[in-house]
């Protein structure tokens, strides 16, 4: 028997760059792990294709899909859905190959209601290390706009509650190295691994 | 407030090269965790320095340590007793240092016990990826032999429940990637860093 891969789901809040440091991630010469290609209903933009950069279908097929529970995840947007296919992870994690999910906080969660031996890393805006600094060197006139901007981070800090590691996006080379170091080191888990080990030696216990 | 240190433990059974990953782990430039040199009350070998390789001191010193609970964990081989002082490694915590410490199986179920929150890794002996294919390879006049010594191995797998991480010691410097990638990987968990985003952000719930 194949052994099962292992689900990493990559999310954060909205323009954190998860999309950027997904590519990047994927132009390494040793990411050895397999991207879920998302789909959506909405209109390819100029140079997207279809099974590249997302599966586009019509919103009657989507929806069809919604209903036979095809879906691991979904969320519609501007009247657009957006989703991952179910199929496709599990015939790929059957195989034996680790899967790579890029997907908004809400899916993510979707996610780990469903599968929480997955790996969830939440990408963590830069931003919010210089807030405190702007806080300080700034003058009161803005202390509105700065609080305003605190209470959206502080909510954005708040959806790590659910992830399993928190990778800060101050350079994406950085980003990039690090969740390859957590794919690394969760392939090492003995939750994962000892079953391995002992049906390696015959023992099934 | 200084965030506490992390502690590290390296673990496993007895000849699997616990101290040669050890000491080459603390040769590479990178590594900024402190290691916590054991109390034993042997006598020094050719070459021993006090305080580097070993605290060296008197049983009667240690019986009075073990008294006092001033050890975080502790056994006796062969008449001389081994162990890990809590002062030490409690000071360099509370300096937001993480430590390290490499010992025994039933000294690292003693701090498992006190330290959950610890990372546990254990170093898994090359040469059980090698049991199978001497079984299948070899005449049956060995079949006592290989039993026995798969017995053995099984048992020492077991040992790895109570980790966190399995690392193999096929090449001492893949163990060491390995080790160095996980101390890094577990520093990013969730848990461990969003107290300091939100008391960052002034928000301490």
């Amino acid at each position: 028997m194949v052994k099962r891969g292992m689900l990493i789901v990559l999310s954060g809040p909205s323009g954190v760059g998860k999309g950027t440091v997904r590519k990047a991630l994927f132009n390494e010469p040793d990411v050895d792990f397999q991207y879920s290609i998302s789909m959506t209903t909405r209109k390819p933009r100029d140079g997207e294709k279809n099974g590249v950069d997302y599966f586009f279908v019509s919103k009657e097929e989507f929806e069809e899909k919604i209903k036979n529970g095809e879906m691991l995840e979904y969320a519609k947007y501007v009247d657009n859905y957006y989703g991952t296919p179910l199929e496709y992870v599990n015939q790929t994690l059957d195989s034996g190959r680790d899967v790579f999910l890029e997907i908004e906080v809400n899916g993510a969660m979707q996610v780990r209601a469903n599968s929480p031996e997955g790996v969830f890393v939440f990408l963590t805006p830069p931003d919010l290390l210089e807030l405190r600094n702007r806080l300080i060197g700034r003058g009161t006139d803005e202390m509105d706009v700065i609080n305003k901007r605190i209470h959206t981070a502080v909510g954005e800090i708040k959806m790590m509650r659910n992830y399993d590691y928190a990778v800060l996006n101050d350079k994406v080379e950085n980003a990039v190295t690090n969740i390859k170091n957590i794919v690394r080191s969760e392939r090492l888990k003995v939750t994962r691994v000892m079953p391995d080990y002992l049906s390696m030696l015959g023992d099934e216990d």
